[in-house]
């Protein structure tokens, strides 16, 4: 049996990217990118948005049903239970070196919690559940605490009596968020919960099926969507905007990029030809919270920049995406730029958990072939003949 | 465009475990199952491990070919110029609970290198060999580290005279090893150093995908490593050795598992079906190196075993394979049964980084899609009405 060199048979498939595998059946998320369709496990993102929180969504995902009011009370309860950081990972956190790139230390801050817990070598479901829950918990506290540390500030801790997004903003700015902004950032982590299998969400599936366990299956999941092809797009936006500078330069500035054909960050998506539809309801909501935080400029260049596009391109199927809203939103909120995509991560917990719930209990190696190029039968000449 | 529920086309392969799928060429390892063969780039890995040295094999993976001496020199002097781990990884090594399942501490410890390299948002091909060879001159010490914080032993500084393998032994017991135990840990490394597309090589592949860098890609492959479906076959062998516990018990044990038709730790492989070509040599070391140290019992154990299973089922192609002799090779040079798996990660950082650097110079991300079998057009319930 050749396992790396192999010739290309009809049964063999050569896909360098898999865009022609179908890696198994999934319960989760449907797009449907020419229609302009994301539904959580049939219900349209736009419904979740408008009416759902993120925790809501987290149990609609796991699930698969939305929770009665007993059951989300309970599921709240034990999340909340989990958001305090052990001391031990506190102090991980205040040594970390305040230079270090955020996605890194989520990435390792998340993994050493599976040092720490007492059922990592447990990988039945229900173990893995646990897990789950307690990487969804306390990751807000780790992208807070991180971003305090390197700001020589004090950690906060959680307050349990709040949901995820408040305490986060808690956490992050030490001081509680206006009702609408806490609002604007449950919505974010909505509209960023799972999307299909994407790289990342990918990535937890290929741990998984060793057998391996979620503290690894999410760590390789953020190391994932670190990659500029994956998350980051929402930090380029707010980038391009700083760039830009004031509402006078929009113009000069988006004109110039169509001309030169360049891209304009936060713009067209590689599946939605039709609106975003996690664009619609943030957009409504960009406003009120730039408002509510003083950053009305902010919203002032974003819609000049929406209005020029529009003309120039929006019927050529290119619209403002979830990433265009969610880049000011987030600035506004107090989040550093090089926050964006770890609160990306927060929000994908549910999904990166989602869909490894699902693989474990369906399981299977995932172990695809290469096509050998190299030589054969090479001699092993010693070092003083080479 | 559909991208999660996909109606199977002739164009679209549904295929669970990517068994039958070519993920891009390769000129890194072969393998011929059929024929016990395992080439890195072309030289039979026999070869490699009576003639080759750890290192040796790392810079053929790399660069495709071996080095002259002047070039081999070069790259173990860069790999020794960073042996030593920074007094903050050291810091958090000896802060780890002493409770924490290796691999576990593992995966945190090489991520948190990505936190203090200042080239961490480099991902220039030159920047990505420089942290593979960091993570691949640091993994050791982690790996020592950890079990002499959770022995309650002071951290041993490597020795920049000392290879790998040799140096691995002084940091983790406190003293040199004697030169067969240390050239028999050399063949271990040599023998695990890659073996095509597996998966936790695939998950450097699904990081890189991205554009991620190597810490995330081989953060992802150590957590995907940790499945019992990938690594820990070796601690199986081991722990059936202690089960058994004394030689006049080996054949009861053994005829025992026959007959039950229960599987023998170490025996059999999923690709070789001839005998596995790393086990051939190492069989020759085991002797000397259970006699080396003190531990001839286990190897009559091995032996005795090898001949029973040899006599029942040999002609069945089930053999010993590689982890059968590993597995007593390391427990004779000291090892812990729980670092059998992060020292075949110490080697496998060699294949690892040769398939993620291969794969950064002909990128493309990886996004399979899946089959939606949920529902559509669900209506948002409110809470009340559930």
């Amino acid at each position: 049996m050749l396992m790396a060199d192999v010739t290309a048979t009809p049964t063999m498939v050569t896909d360098k990217g898999l865009d022609r595998v179908i890696i198994g059946d999934s319960a989760k998320s449907f797009i449907d990118g020419a229609e302009g369709v994301l539904e959580y496990v049939g219900i349209e993102i736009d419904d979740l948005a408008r009416n759902s929180t993120f925790e809501e969504c987290c149990y609609l995902l796991w699930y698969d049903r939305l929770p009665t009011a007993d059951e989300l009370a309970s599921y709240e309860k034990d999340i909340r239970s989990h958001y305090m950081l052990s001391d031990n990972i506190k102090q991980m956190l205040q040594q970390t070196p305040k230079d270090a790139s955020p996605m890194h230390v989520v990435r390792t801050l998340v993994s050493a919690l599976g040092m720490e817990d007492p059922e990592c070598n447990d990988q039945s479901i229900e173990a893995e559940e646990r897990k789950a829950l307690r990487v969804l918990a306390k990751t807000p506290a780790i992208i807070a605490g991180f971003d305090r540390h390197r700001r020589g500030e004090s950690l906060i801790d959680p307050d349990p009596n709040l949901n995820i997004a408040t305490n986060f903003l808690l956490m992050l700015n030490g001081e509680m968020p206006g009702e609408q902004t806490a609002r604007a950032l449950d919505v974010c982590l909505i509209l960023h919960a799972d999307h299909g299998i994407n790289a990342s969400t990918f990535a937890t599936m290929v741990a998984i099926g060793t057998q391996s366990d979620m503290y690894s299956a999410i760590t390789a999941a953020i190391g994932t969507l670190r990659g500029p092809l994956h998350g980051g797009a929402n930090e380029r936006v707010m980038r391009m905007l700083q760039e830009i500078g004031s509402i006078d330069a929009v113009e000069g500035f988006v004109t110039g990029r169509l001309e030169r054909k360049e891209k304009v960050p936060g713009f067209g998506h590689r599946v939605y030809k039709a609106y975003d539809p996690r664009a619609k309801y943030l957009k409504t909501f960009a406003e009120t919270i730039a408002d509510e935080t003083g950053n009305h400029d902010l919203y002032e260049m974003s819609s000049t920049i929406e209005g020029i596009m529009e003309a120039a391109v929006g019927a050529k199927g290119i619209h403002p995406n979830v990433d265009f809203f969610s880049a000011t939103s987030y600035y506004s909120m107090g989040l550093a730029i090089d926050l964006f995509t770890p609160v990306f991560a927060l929000a994908r917990n549910a999904g990166w958990a989602a869909h490894a719930l699902e693989r474990h209990e369906d399981n299977r190696l995932i172990r695809p072939r290469c096509n050998y190029t190299g030589p054969h039968g090479a001699p092993y000449v010693a070092i003083e003949n080479r």
